[in-house]
């Protein structure tokens, strides 16, 4: 099973962190393809980033759909997964999706710690359009700057350690998912600096784009995720318009 | 006042439509400067689709930011609302927004009804992004296809009234909103068919900008909608980018 | 147009904070029409108040609908408007509703701030009535007893602005209304003191109901807010109980 | 135990009938103290009657509650019981919320079936003020006129039954309410022909006024149902005043 | 009229507690039932135990339901209480359903007390299941250890109205439940100490399930809760198991 | 990877179409254990089934926890599972929730359909309990008796399919649940006759607990998932009396 990591960041070494972390839990049988924005932000953060890395997210997947049997949409707050669903045949997950779906499993309740206080509106919306309000304990983030994108996992370790300790004794989160894709492999490795099951994006994505591939899922003919019918349009790179003008097949 | 009316459709027969209706409607200071999507979909109408309109949204209030003191997203569904009012000064509505709060000052309930199944699902991803569900006493669409984007209004007009009467006896709205920038005048031209009030996307936008711009609300410095820190990205028109990156004031 | 701003409290000192802050904002075709509550509580605080201030607001509505275009109830809290809706023809906003319609094109949450505790029930109450408990992000209020509702305004500003501030810094709210009929005015004077965008009830509602005249909704003649059938009654005012009797035609 | 049943409406048959269903059930040991409203409407259907009726209960109240244990508010919509349980020290119940409540205790979900769908509107803001809509499979409604509210009972049983019938097969309800104070009585001449338990607004009143009454809650001397601080107050009947000035002890 | 008052936990001094407090406010004709549970927990506390005890409750009220008229599951989180409301005829009520019920006629939003954090998991269940979340101002416990269950209530005694004061006073609540069984009777010991009206559970409970045999309603024929079709079973004792297989009549 | 497939009903030839469902879709490392219920009914179905089948649930997970490394309780509704995941180490996944929670990523609403209408009062407590009410495009069920629970799947097989084919129409479903462990395997032989994905309860399971297994989530030690304190019980099987008296180790 060929799975492409489509990191909607432009950020080659955030693809790196996402391919070792998803290497780390992958079935055997598993190949993972990474793929990084060639256009877009080096780090979606805000409502207005994320409208740009959807439509590259839509974009990325347009010019490897072919090649693969799933796809993963390595951003948490998971952009354009939406159209994508609609748009192409193969199983597409998010990794917030993902990263809250698996949680439920492990708890009542679930809270996000993130590293960046810019994130939460995102995060926000993101809870709401899946419809998850009621399972979560809240959304938590680090105050302050960072340094680097690339490297604020181990900048930020303690204090991601502590706040999540925080959110666990007052916030009552039986499951907590520490949320973004540069922390991601972070979960594994303050596994037991935490009381409460840790949850990883990334790793959380790889298992069920893996479980989704396994179950064979039809692509819908009715409905509103059947593929749309065919629209010309203008301005839009080659590969992602012949999608849409179903020129591909 | 100058008031954007920004079209991310490609469709310039939409944008005649649109401000033929907005002009019935206006304050007697107001100019409507229009802007057709110089990229994109004609007619957006999916949630792929609504991800390019995003994107072109921005990219089009990027340019024309500075020379206005409002700005309308003139597609019902909003498409890129929530990065548009983080990014840029200026007050932005959009039409569906507009639509659905006004329809709050006319009854309990509204529905919405429009001219394409296809765009139900859109739809009803922006009510719940509105926080609005509670208020909706449905989204109803025609069956089956039309011939022209530009002329849906008067090939639909008649079926249309009939969808508006028997939501009212059978679903209870109080009010109906006619959904779809095609549709754009139409609540005014068979207001008297209809026997609850009847509000049109755009019309209800041009009233609540121009609200706005009297209230004169700051730009947030502090919380969610407050600019983004400048960051740098690649791939996206210079405009837009300049705005990304705080070159442009 | 001519608009009647009607409050439903017997504090006629209030009636001119809500007429300053009315004429700062209103269209310059626009007449406004200050009604004070003949009978009833000088400040409507409680739900209790709310009960006497709604069989004001319609009385006071039946006195002078017909020489107006549409109607402002000018009490946070909005006394009657559902039944005023019904049994009118002209549009009728309340100040409530209007300010938090208006908030929510200015951010996903609002907060409310008040001058006080008393006020927060019926507050609670008119939130849920509008459905809008998922936009809001708290009602706050100061602690504490003020010395005149005439001028609780001036006493209070200081405290109100600091309990705005710290709103936005711990509610996360991206909007704050000041509410309360005593306050209009305030959200313009202190507009430079408060990171986010600040909204006035009175002045809220004077731009929607501009709005629905120039919509020119029609009256609904089916559906929940039709006029109800002739009803004799008695022990109510003339003005009224002719409305409810329909014998004013 | 001396319970008031307080009918907010003017007509006399209707305390009638309520007072010989609430005989029915009552205890040995309670007195049931009839009032019919001295003024308002013959019958409380719509938003605009609640407010009149509202005001008048809080009339009726001032009038008799001490000479009281407790009172009902004996219209089903429940007029001005916020406000009463505010102003009052006796324990006050509504018939819609004591019939909602007890239907909890019978099934997982209850209908609201009536005689007139001019109600509707009304229960609708009823049953979301109690907070109850996710235990509600409906309100339901017969259509067309009738001829007298005193006889509406007998003229529309079979018609109540049969709607009644149809709502449990087709909307799956658990328990049915059969409410409006002119149905008083007809849930147990007619508890066999349908298939769920049958609620009774005013025999639930009585009983659960009397619960009450045994459990012997203090008044809130804090928090949202404190007695409000004496306020003046000018149009009012003066044992309302009274109470509302705290001149009455 | 009989009623079962089922301990569904093994303490016998849990039954005395509740039947003390039991007979504090039951009608003078109401004779009490009284049962501890032959096997299982000595307190019910989490979602584990509950499963014990939902069955331990079927097999007391299999049992003694043909004695009695009605039957309460004496343990705040009501274990067994849907499966019970099918398979018996006569009227079972819940502790914790009566006390939230009871508690929405007293005002608008009650807080749970309890005096261990082990039951707060559980109770935040119940109040879900009985779709109770937006009248809840929370669920609050004492910290720490406890020495006894049979003497927790005076153990903890000024901690627990310590508590409750402080819910009052920061988190709104119109109405405090003391709840848990151990807590029987508290409520009317401290009332005079905390400014809101307090809720027991047991107390609740006998006054509604009398209000439940007083309306005499219907076991249902049809609908959720119609006495399941006859099913074999194994392994569960004789009486619950005739119960199952319809052999009891 | 051993997997514990814990089927709580007493019907062998259900634990059989689980086996074969599941053997389809495991991943080649994991060894799949099945075992039916040693004692309660032969098919769950309403509440009163429910609680019986939780106890016998947990009973059978006390008796095979140490010998695998994950279960599945294999019975739509999730018997027990709360009070599973407390009480045991390993991860416990229930079929209804790995069905809803798939499904979630596979379309925005999910229908569940059934081959009998007894089963849909528990599967809407399921439903709620999971808290994913709004991503559920409803509940349906075929009408009429079957014939044996053993054959009901191809006994009903061409009326599941109308069923679930008029439920993407009707109620614009865009994924369906086949749900109940009778119809193991059937999603996967009429994948080609309903035009959305289709999910099948243990195949999602299957996948789900593999996934758990992988990630290495740690159990809780706090948080109100942790493992409850010893508590001394009586009249329980000795395995689970062991294990909540923590004497199992």
């Amino acid at each position: 099973m060929r799975i492409l990591v489509a990191n909607p960041n432009t950020t080659e070494a955030v693809t790196a962190r996402l391919m070792a972390a998803a290497a780390a839990v992958k079935a055997p049988a598993t190949e993972l393809v990474p793929m990084t924005a060639p256009r877009g932000v080096p780090y979606i953060a805000t409502r207005a980033d994320a409208v740009i890395g959807s439509a590259v997210a839509l974009e990325m997947l347009a010019e490897r759909h072919r090649d693969v049997d799933a796809a993963i949409i390595a951003a948490f707050g998971d952009p354009g997964l939406g159209g994508a669903r609609e748009l192409f045949d193969i199983p597409v997950v998010g990794m917030a999706e993902a990263a809250m779906l698996t949680a439920c499993m492990l708890g009542r309740t679930f809270a996000i710690v993130t590293f960046s206080g810019g994130l939460v509106p995102w995060y926000n919306e993101c809870l709401d359009w899946n419809g998850l309000r009621g399972r979560c304990a809240g959304i938590f983030a680090l105050q302050g700057a960072f340094a680097s994108i690339a490297d604020v996992q181990e900048e930020k370790e303690e204090a991601l350690v502590a706040l999540a300790n925080r959110v666990v004794a007052e916030a009552g989160a039986d499951v907590v998912i520490l949320a973004g894709a540069p922390l991601s492999g972070l979960a594994q490795s303050v596994r037991d600096r935490v009381p409460v099951p840790l949850v990883d994006g990334i790793q959380a994505a790889v298992k069920q784009v893996e479980a989704l591939v396994a179950l064979r899922p039809a692509k819908a003919t009715e409905g509103t995720f059947r593929r749309p019918a065919a629209k010309t349009c203008t301005g839009i790179p080659e590969a992602l318009r012949a999608r849409f003008e179903r020129r591909d097949g």
